[in-house]
């Protein structure tokens, strides 16, 4: 039996376009900033706290993510910690956040093949810096909605598909994190495909027992999207 | 002649609840911070100029607020500033993004009196925090969608009003900021009404020359709001 898919959901960061190794890179100027004080381990563990710690009063994003940044290196000084590091901090924040979109293998043309669909960019993260994203990606215009939401759980998406005006049997969300792409949506009816990306976020790891055992799907690109739909409406 | 309202906007920031004051109560601590360095005038220059400079990298927001702080704190010592005072910057943010939502006077009744009405509020900022302003008001159920948008311009307000389905003479905005609650929306042929906060945000000034001559009202707080309807459709 076949289900038809009225709408497409489609992930941002890391499944169209490369963000978790901008942030990688990030992370690894970040040590060598701070190796007269901290290895590189410590540092990035004492980093993984302070996010986790602020990401009620921050959310996500690359500002939070800045300040975090900040916060983590005062920590690791005790303190003493040289205005010339506080600025290349700063710096690299705004790095982050001017960064041009560099596009996932083969997204452009995945996108364009299903361009005679409803596509909706739903994203996670700073609202201000996501619609830049989408801005510069000139993916912008297949997308019959942006989407930019502070968390992607059951709520959002029953909101997001209200809103739409899908049921959830004729939703397909696609994305690289288990957490906010697949699981709650397949937990509220709909299907979900995963397409992972090169590198794990520590933040949206799910162990593989907690994995729904149908609804969902995982290819190892988005350009093998256009392909697999043709098959679950076969 | 008078035109039936269907939908009312509504602004959040200086018009639900306050906001600049904090903002304001935030740069004296920032100005007695740094005041073996710069003199209050100078800095204030220093951070309008710092947060001009940035906005088209951060948007609107406490968390761009605080890099920007950050910032012009290096700028103007230098370089050489204390650990401490960084520490004490990202402390004066923090408590920007967590101090409790402090409504207006007269907002709750005014918001009850027309809550059988169609609201929507629309507010620029940064995502999370402002969903998490809305989620601290207790105001949130009164309103059919919450738009956090990242800019006010009659395109935003055009989007807005196709998604809710509602022609532009039959939509009225209120909020504090003529540049961003009034203007647009008179410009794109709606209406709108103006409730100056007690404070101006320097962004956000307007010379008298550039107001619409109709389309608009000005009312001393949203108390008032319930009989200027009443009024505007008689």
């Amino acid at each position: 039996m076949s289900t038809r898919v009225d709408v497409i959901g489609i992930d941002a960061d890391d499944t169209l376009w490369h963000n978790e190794t901008l942030f990688s890179v990030t992370h690894d100027r970040f040590a060598e900033l701070l190796a007269d004080h901290v290895d590189t381990d410590e540092l990035l563990q004492r980093m993984l706290e302070t996010e986790r710690r602020n990401l009620q009063l921050f959310g996500y994003g690359a500002k939070g993510f800045t300040l975090s940044m900040i916060e983590t290196a005062l920590a690791v000084t005790n303190g003493d910690l040289p205005g010339a590091h506080v600025q290349a901090i700063l710096d690299l924040g705004k790095a982050l956040l001017s960064h041009p979109v560099d596009l996932l293998d083969g997204v452009r043309d995945a996108i364009e093949s299903i361009a005679d669909r409803r596509l909706v960019l739903i994203t996670k993260g700073d609202l201000f810096h996501q619609e830049t994203k989408v801005a510069g990606s000139g993916l912008g215009s297949y997308f019959e909605r942006i989407e930019i939401v502070s968390e992607k759980d059951e709520a959002t998406y029953r909101k997001v598909l209200a809103d739409l005006g899908v049921e959830p049997e004729h939703f397909l969300m696609v994305g690289n994190a288990l957490r906010s792409d697949v699981l709650p949506v397949v937990s509220i009816g709909g299907r979900a495909v995963h397409v992972p990306y090169e590198v794990d976020w520590a933040h949206e790891l799910v162990p593989e027992a907690d994995l729904p055992t149908e609804g969902w799907w995982r290819l190892p690109t988005l350009a093998l999207l256009p392909g697999l739909l043709t098959e679950i409406e076969a």
